[in-house]
């Protein structure tokens, strides 16, 4: 089977930011690992200002991870 | 399309600040995509001093990142 | 006696992934170590998205700290 | 207009402290500018424990940044 | 007096695991010297999941810097 | 005035746990200046299981810095 999590290497600082998404909906996944119970909740937290922001911290914290393991893209040429 | 993200690099720390801000408000949209919705919140959030708070603990976290990916603008000149 | 945590590093960024969730797990063991209790409280957070979204805070925390010991798996080959 | 964060340099530990302040009330302004609401929620949270614990979070957060980007003042003469 | 930290150096991961969680109520000591308090607290808390995950995100806060301390016992051979 | 941060400098371990807490309480002090009012907020904090947890990660963030300052102590000679 294939890695979900093969490498923290990416190619520009915003795939790294989707990974940082990523990251943060696996532990999630794996404290409740019930999809459909997951679906129910999804409607609540998305309305749910606090949980929104909470959210945002955690991606904050794994894109901080994932930042430092690409040494910040320094050597990546802007492309925007 | 253009990257929402080319780059970390800023030229000085106060531009660092406003991408902190920036990548903090991302995570929220990429959570709840629905613009609608997000503007229906804000004014709940704007007046909550909790969420206040927590929008800053983000904005600090990424701020952190920022300034490491810069070496903290130890080569820029003050321009205050 | 086997140690349950001998050492911080691990082959791949998923196995460093799967670690920062035990080790996540290992400090609510040791504040209430009462395994029925645990189990009692189980499903209560499982379907709390708060509690949900601040374990996997946690989990994100521990993930920097064995991404870092890892120096981020940058020889690692992609196996994905 | 001048810079209000022209560089994360200071002289000493306590003016790196003000500025985390500083740091940490500027995302506060920029999520919600209007400064009558600022001055309406200011008594609320000022009474409120958890906002103020969670306000020295922040600044927890933003003093760790200014103090690496200050080497930590290694250099610098104690002057207390 | 024998210092309850002379130093953040552990053997092994494990015992670095367990000064972070000393590290983590020496905190609530300092603030609430009371023990009978505390003590009439625990319970509570102990049944509570948020109290319990906030718990486990302070140790992983402090399992980061002894982490760092230690190298992250990478000269440490694996015992487990 | 002599300088209430003069360094980050401290001998040991546990000292630089005292320098965390006193920098944890010093930004309640700048957002509460009043110390009738922080007086009467006590009791009711030091009660509260989440507010004393909420304590000890402020601390744990700024032992982390204050560790990094001092490079966790490692020329220190045990004195426990």
């Amino acid at each position: 089977m294939a890695s979900w999590l093969p490498t923290l290497k990416t190619e520009t600082p915003e795939e790294g930011y989707d990974l940082a998404i990523k990251l943060s909906r696996v532990a999630v996944k794996l404290t409740q690992p019930d999809a459909e119970v997951r679906d129910r909740l999804r409607p609540t937290y998305a309305e749910d200002p606090d949980a929104l922001i909470a959210v945002s911290q955690v991606v904050a914290t794994h894109f901080a991870t994932i930042a430092a393991a690409n040494e910040y893209w320094r050597d990546t040429q802007d492309k925007g």
